[in-house]
């Protein structure tokens, strides 16, 4: 393809609105640009990166055996009424309504409507076992969408969905789902990790992330080094204390603690180890206030207690409310006095002689037990799991990582077969449940995820099986000579199946060589009147910047071959 | 494929919600189920033929130099705003809005969206000519969602826009996509005529429409037999009539009618000629009624009505308010005494001695003159183009063909990049608007279009470019013989090229055979144990039937001639 047929609308100054490596890459090499918030256009370059990606997808999914199907985008409110997700979903569904004001959501996810077409179509366990995918647009109105593709408001998602006979046939159609992903993540040449991950919004019994490891990923994955343990840090679960404190129980004593409110600027005005404070967090859950109790160098993990008070929503306490119930301002809350449920996690129940929040201003008390001095309702592994814990599986000593999610496998079991009344007849007759599983690669945010693990300073260096060009062809001027050569190279590499960018721009050489850079095709063929004279033409690696000079005629074959096309 | 393992719900009984043969034959073939009004799912099938479509369009796109990119589906309303048709478009725009409260549609096409890209990156004549193309999901809220895909609410397009420095330009890209879409089509298989067009919402300056010729077709065209002219109905000019009546204006005189209200009735009664009745037909127009006068043997273009008067809704005028002005029951209105603008076709200005309603129950005026006994506002060409008519462009005599729309390409000129200030600067740095044309294939359309064109009793025949599969494979039994020989065929068909759906199910012959049928992929291959006794397997041609023996190793060979794939 040619530069100057091809609009590839380059930027040399890094755009405001970009806030991520990935989001600022391909708005400066003219791969998206933004409609809306959290809504693209996908220029060539940004959707030929989309169509590797579905390929390698479809790929995979089709070796898999599942079978490619493509569901509305609307979505009618009724199907999602019998699984009560059009409630439970909140205002992240976008919702409109038709002519006859019907309502319609436009489909963030497709269990209701595969479900609905299989309780339709399947009736007998011959049929099954079923998976069936689908590359789609989807819509997820985001309260925060950022970072580009990374989390937008309209994407491009594959998902599937697969029916079983039983338990043992979903964890096998499960397990060929996280085979295919495995190889899938691979073959796109991105360094992954599948970690153990809550269900969220999906539900099921179980699930696993495929999280593409970046610096930069907005997820926190914590793995046992040496050992097999990975997940998510929202899922990963954390072993109970070792021993409980065997200190004898000082006296409670209040004191003035002017001003200092955080963990830190209170235990470094009173002296202690922030492992000896316990912080009162106060949550604000769909009925009433409820205090967690965590250490003060532990992080209170919302997921976990979501799922102890058995809740979907769960937010910090607005600071007026928190305040009014407390008697003091944030900072100062504590469990002593305390006219709340308070939950707490293992770590606590393990203290002595504690220091906590007086439910005064600038006061805290020091020595503080529980059971004497304040009632925790329940103890429980409450916490975010972090570095230096040891494994729950007891196979080593935890590590965190950064990761981006760029799938999501689910054992969903009969929760929508259930609700939907997705029957089949077993050889016996009986009427029985399917048992489902679910799953899903974000295809546009794997774009993206590519770059965040794919770049330096001048730009993308795309893993070749999803750059949008295998090679960029620079020529460096518009003599007879050059373009001649151009000219054979461009129908040569074409031909031998290899995908060129030619930029044929009358542009001074380091335009070219920025350009060819920020957009990152991972060869780069150089072609100039001296190397011309001598009879070579150089090849460059996009990302070691490695330089052969080859013959014009060894050009197709070899850049085959470095391509691993051969 | 194996059918065993692969979602083909045929049905045996034809579907209640059917009402036309291809919307009946997709739902029978399993190759979609229906979500909502309007709103489908495709299952593999379907979507197969869809995939083959998309390819066929998006080669010859990009071969004609357009350039694919991927617009958002969901689209704000201040883009829309800019150009009026957030107003204009009505109840076919889906709207919604995001948790913001901010306004969306969902794109039924896309000029705002492109032209506030192209607005934004091209900023030099040296950047044009420039066509962007996408193939995606489009929405309309159609007021009656019918025939399958033929008219959903839901459905895929490709749509192309063109922009160039001027009309010249904008010419040339013009007769570029209209060769390709005759490619496209060709390609697919159809018979197809491309007729002169109204513009409809989109607007511009002239259009044309790509019609596939089916008896079905819910548009008309007609053409000059012998002749190049041809138009949509909606579209087609009518030449003046050849000279007016010389017959002497006889005395006005009203007769009674009893309740014959049709020209049928009227003539018959009054013995005369349906060409010497006028008809009065009553229009509401966003302002007041407006009568429009036509022959008895002709039909008003409400289209070419709505030209004239400039107004973009007109509709027969409710019953009772028509009652209510002319003082008579519907099928005696007449033009004498009627206070209302009076519209006439212009072969009424030619004819003498007529007869119109009396604006009373019951009765009409025979020997009515225009002058003398009423006044007409206006003549102008208002009438449908018929048979027999002569060609406008004088290249014969017309005739009448019904079609399907599967593609619209629209010269816009400059509506849509003067409305948003889509400008570049000419090689004398003067500020000039980009020239505009848009370009439409209804690729989910095409599909049921090419059903509607080629099936019969049993099923569909498709054209083997857009088929699903190109061979179907019926073993006639599971014995050990035929079964290696199926394994054999299937695996080197496909190794051939050939796309092959194997009915591996345990069924009878003429279940298999009638599915084979009802799917209608272009050949089928029966193997049975008394041919291969004999060393014979039977290739059957889906659509003539004819049957041919071959020996199994000459399969793939013949079956590649036959399909044109060699």
């Amino acid at each position: 393809m040619r530069t100057s047929q091809t609009l590839i609308p380059t930027l040399r100054e890094d755009p405001g609105e970009a806030e991520t490596v990935s989001h600022r890459l391909m708005l400066r090499a003219g791969m998206i640009r933004k409609v809306a918030a959290g809504i693209y256009t996908y220029l060539p370059l940004g959707l030929r990166v989309l169509r590797k990606i579905e390929a390698i997808v479809r790929e995979e999914m089709n070796r898999a055996g599942a079978q490619e199907v493509l569901m509305p985008i609307a979505s009618p409110a009724e199907l999602w009424k019998e699984t009560g997700r059009w409630d439970f979903y909140g205002k992240e569904l976008f919702r409109f309504k038709d002519r006859h004001e019907r309502d319609f959501c436009l489909g963030p996810t497709h269990e209701e409507v595969i479900t609905d077409l299989i309780r339709r179509e399947v009736r007998s366990y011959r049929q099954l076992p079923l998976n069936c995918y689908q590359i789609q647009t989807k819509f997820r109105d985001e309260i925060r969408p950022r970072f580009g593709l990374m989390r937008g408001r309209e994407f491009i998602m594959k998902d599937a969905y697969s029916f079983d006979r039983d338990e043992a046939g979903a964890r096998t159609s499960y397990q060929k789902m996280y085979d295919a992903y495995s190889r899938i993540f691979t073959r796109c040449g991105l360094t992954f990790r599948a970690v153990e991950a809550d269900t969220g919004l999906i539900g099921g019994t179980s699930s696993h992330e495929f999280m593409v490891l970046a610096d930069t990923g907005e997820e926190t994955i914590v793995y046992a080094e040496g050992g097999t343990y990975a997940a998510n840090v929202e899922r990963a679960e954390v072993a109970p204390p070792a021993a409980a404190s065997s200190a004898t129980p000082l006296p409670l004593r209040k004191v003035q603690t002017p001003g200092a409110r955080s963990v830190e600027e209170v235990t470094a005005f009173l002296k202690v180890r922030p492992a000896q404070l316990v912080k009162t967090l106060l949550y604000q859950t769909p009925g009433d206030l409820v205090a967690v109790l965590v250490r003060g160098d532990h992080e209170v993990n919302e997921v976990k207690v979501k799922k102890l008070l058995g809740v979907t929503a769960l937010e910090l306490a607005d600071p007026a409310k928190a305040a009014a119930v407390t008697g003091a301002p944030v900072g100062f809350a504590g469990p002593i006095g305390l006219k709340l449920r308070i939950l707490a996690d293992q770590a606590v129940k393990a203290l002595r002689n504690v220091v906590v929040g007086a439910n005064e201003a600038n006061a805290h008390y020091m020595d503080a037990n529980w059971e004497r001095d304040f009632t925790v309702e329940q103890f429980a592994d409450l916490r975010n799991a972090q570095a230096g814990d040891p494994s729950p599986k007891g196979d080593g000593t935890l590590r965190i990582a950064r990761g981006i999610e760029v799938g999501h496998v689910f054992m969903l079991g009969t929760k929508y077969s259930q609700a939907m009344g997705a029957m089949f007849l077993d050889p016996e007759g009986k009427e029985c449940q399917a048992v489902m599983g679910c799953y899903g690669i974000g295809v546009s945010r794997v774009a993206a995820a590519a770059i965040e693990q794919h770049h330096d300073a001048k730009g993308i260096h795309w893993p070749a099986p999803i750059a949008p060009f295998h090679v960029h062809l620079l020529p460096l001027s518009q003599s007879a000579a050059v373009s001649a050569t151009v000219q054979t190279l461009y129908e040569r590499l074409s031909q031998a199946g290899i995908e060129v960018l030619w930029d044929d721009r009358d542009e001074r050489a380091g335009v070219k060589f920025n350009d060819a850079d920020l957009i990152g095709a991972p060869y780069q063929l150089v072609i100039g009147e001296k190397g011309l004279a001598q009879g070579t033409i150089e090849l460059k690696e996009r990302k070691t910047g490695t330089v052969k000079k080859l013959a014009p005629d060894d050009v197709a074959s070899r850049a085959r071959e470095h391509l691993g096309l051969s």
